[in-house]
């Protein structure tokens, strides 16, 4: 007996979980846990199913027969559950990245580290104390497009499911995005969408705000505007400098980021009109 | 169109999803919104469904056919849409029953409030202000038992679906409860199961903890230990005294009841081995 | 015995606690409390005392006192301790103006509500309920100018602490702002400073938030920009519609304004820099 | 110029701020920052002040000075500021043992982690990566009462402030308690006073709580019951199995701990009554 996960999104229409378990049943599968929802403002139907059952299954038939039943529009994703593979792009910071060494080196990560990679060379020593491949690319002195193609060349080298960006303190082109869509995950610290852009917890501070947070997101090309996966917060007050909060957001980004992390190594999300779906 | 609430629990078996949802396609009846959930360590299958169709259908014959392919021990529960009829026992405070009565009056609850009945008679003059019957039974000079059956003579006087305790700080007999099974919701001023019984705020400074909390939950026989609904907490320091304490849970307090009943009233809940399952 | 209340905020130097806390001593006054905080950045001095002391105490020669070994620049507030008076604004919605209306009916509000004003006339029944003042001050057909002019005339036949705006769903002018200085608390729909502006539920829908919140402020000329008193969020999630989300955040406007309210008529504030200091 | 702490606590009189202020005064010392609280049902002043001043001060002669103005309880505790030495006592979890690894590694923890002490085998590979002393003590075969005096030993080859039980998975006898009396910070996976003892996380997910976790305390000879330093929580639902709910708690374990160390190490606890005050 195998594990696997059956996400479709399409145009919603009646009958469509009737359509989908008929499928489901006759293939003599079985339903080990199973969401649905539809925005009723778009019509738009999202269904996730864990399921088990023989590991020899036909696959490419199943997907063939839901095809059949579904709107034409239907994204039928259907795949043996698997431990996935990432890259960390990262820069000085320890928090996060520190966060996830230390949860892959326990197992406690559903997905192996393949690389980090990083534009100054302070997180050597860290990385390769977990015996994780470690690449330092400086930007010094030469172009973003330049930078950013030696990144992608190392990126290249592996094969991976998801980017990570830790902490990685460098804003992506277009280009760079649109070669890995749906595939690189941002921390930013600040409670989106507020404090877009540099050093929020600066910008926080002097705004006076009394609450603080991080924000997990897909990256786009509209810098800190991409679809949401998590966010939190934590309490801030008057007596705390912006160096105060920004040690007191680290908890929170490292939260953060770990949780969204998990919702994308499950294969829980869905990403439709920039919002996530997540079951 | 009308809308309907189907709720199904039973044991687990493979096709389930597949057979509630082949005979709803069959009724012609389309599905708003719909969960499911399996209890794997009680191999127990839960499903909800916001159901529209036709106003006349046949309510009898849709439950006969599925009962007819479900499991013996399923439990279905399928019924119109419909604001549902509550009554509030109340003691003396004013921050869960005033919270009440104000959504109650600006539409906000999912209810209509056909009483409200006090052990003590401070409530009166806010309970009328709002047009409501409100009933003054005294627990002086008579015995518990006693004091009960006049309670429950009025309640009998009022079709109700549910019995709000909105700080009724008198314990219930185990038969009150029997007479009301999985009817009659309490808000408790501590986390449960923290600081069962009195004074839990002043159980809450004496322990010296950092947050407080408020439980909603079903009243059973066990004093404090029915199927928890709806839990929320606050922070605290060691500036307050207990009596601080209990003014920031009356916001607590006020706002789990809410929540909590918000999602009795829109059936979003089983009850099961003493748990309950949200949807 | 009397309890006084004693704020001071000055340009920080070398033992000011030392020639307070003499003065203090001096005039054989007892500290029930005591704050300080300087804010290193603008190396300003903050500092709030409850102190109880004779009720013929002589306020005037101990500000004096004071005054003659603190700064030049130095703001000194010396006041007995007491009830406030508030004047409440308003336009449609119920869950802020109802909470405060019941906090205030059962003697949990430090204030006196001495009339509720609204540019509609929908709340008229539920505030004359409670036997206090109500004014409908129609802006139809009027310029803004007029419409102010009419309200700050009514407000002026109350003598009040503070103008509290419980979901006033109109800009004020700086006319209007410059004439209650510091006085002026309104509770904003969001998040601040994400969503600033119009149907901030809307907004938070449309970029997929996953957290939203309220905030109170005092009101400046800048639009949703003046200093912060208290914040306060809710999870919401895909499932939601805006609707949805404004109904969930309902809890947390009347919340944070309440709290708000309560540092406010405690005389806990300090505002510095278009920021607040709160102790 | 050094920087100093400064912590009293002592019976509440009139005059004290006065006393103490006027006496660093004199000293020409500076205060930094400065935290006062009188608890009036016990009538016990606390006072935390961070001082700066000359770095030949005379402490001595300035306690002296202190003492004699003080009420003959007091507790007087004036310290140059600076970095404490710590010990680790674990077992097998790598959540909150790695974070404080992290932290140490980065520079973030006000702190030497001196050892790390175990009774299993299986932190060593992660201990000594990053070039810390790490002692395995198994406690197989042997006594408790021998257990700990192994243990006592290795500690007591190292000069340290606090001993960290980091998921130390065995009760401490008094004896051992004693030892360190004050010393010794625990991490809890239950919310205080909330499932006590083992297991806590099979315990919450049989209640069927809403809300689970963390407390951070010192030890005392009572188990789970020493003074609370901070506490933490995170939602559930009834779809997660008792082991998801201790995974989800994990996050809260790890940054109540930290937190908790954090107040710790900066000096900014006092215990009293079996409950702390915090600066």
């Amino acid at each position: 007996m195998k594990n696997y996960i059956l996400k479709i999104d399409c145009d919603d229409e009646k009958g469509l979980i009737y359509r989908v378990s008929d499928i489901i049943f006759k293939y003599g599968l079985n339903i080990v846990s199973n969401h649905e929802f539809v925005n009723h403002d778009s019509r738009r139907f999202f269904f996730r199913s864990e399921i088990s059952g023989d590991e020899n299954l036909d696959i490419k038939g199943f997907c063939g027969n839901l095809s059949a039943v579904l709107p034409n529009n239907a994204n039928i994703n259907f795949k043996e559950k698997r431990k996935k593979d990432i890259i960390i792009l990262a820069t000085k910071e320890t928090h996060c990245l520190g966060d996830l060494l230390i949860k892959h080196y326990s197992g406690e990560l559903n997905a192996n580290i393949k690389a980090v990679i990083a534009n100054h060379d302070v997180l050597r020593d860290l990385v390769e104390k977990f015996g994780i491949n470690y690449h330092f690319i400086s930007s010094e002195n030469i172009s973003r497009e330049a930078h950013e193609e030696k990144i992608l060349a190392v990126m290249e080298k592996y094969s991976f499911d998801y980017a990570i960006l830790a902490k990685y303190m460098r804003i992506l082109s277009p280009n760079f995005v649109a070669r890995h869509k749906d595939k690189i995950i941002n921390i930013h610290h600040s409670f989106l969408p507020a404090f877009i852009g540099a050093n929020p917890y600066k910008q926080a501070y002097e705004r006076g705000v009394k609450i603080i947070g991080a924000t997990a997101h897909f990256v786009t090309d509209n810098l800190d505007e991409g679809p949401i996966i998590a966010q939190d917060v934590t309490i801030v007050n008057h007596t705390m400098t912006w160096q105060e909060m920004r040690e007191s957001g680290r908890y929170v980004e490292k939260n953060v980021l770990s949780k969204a992390i998990d919702l994308v190594l499950d294969d829980r999300i869905f990403i439709f009109e920039n919002k996530t779906v997540i079951f």
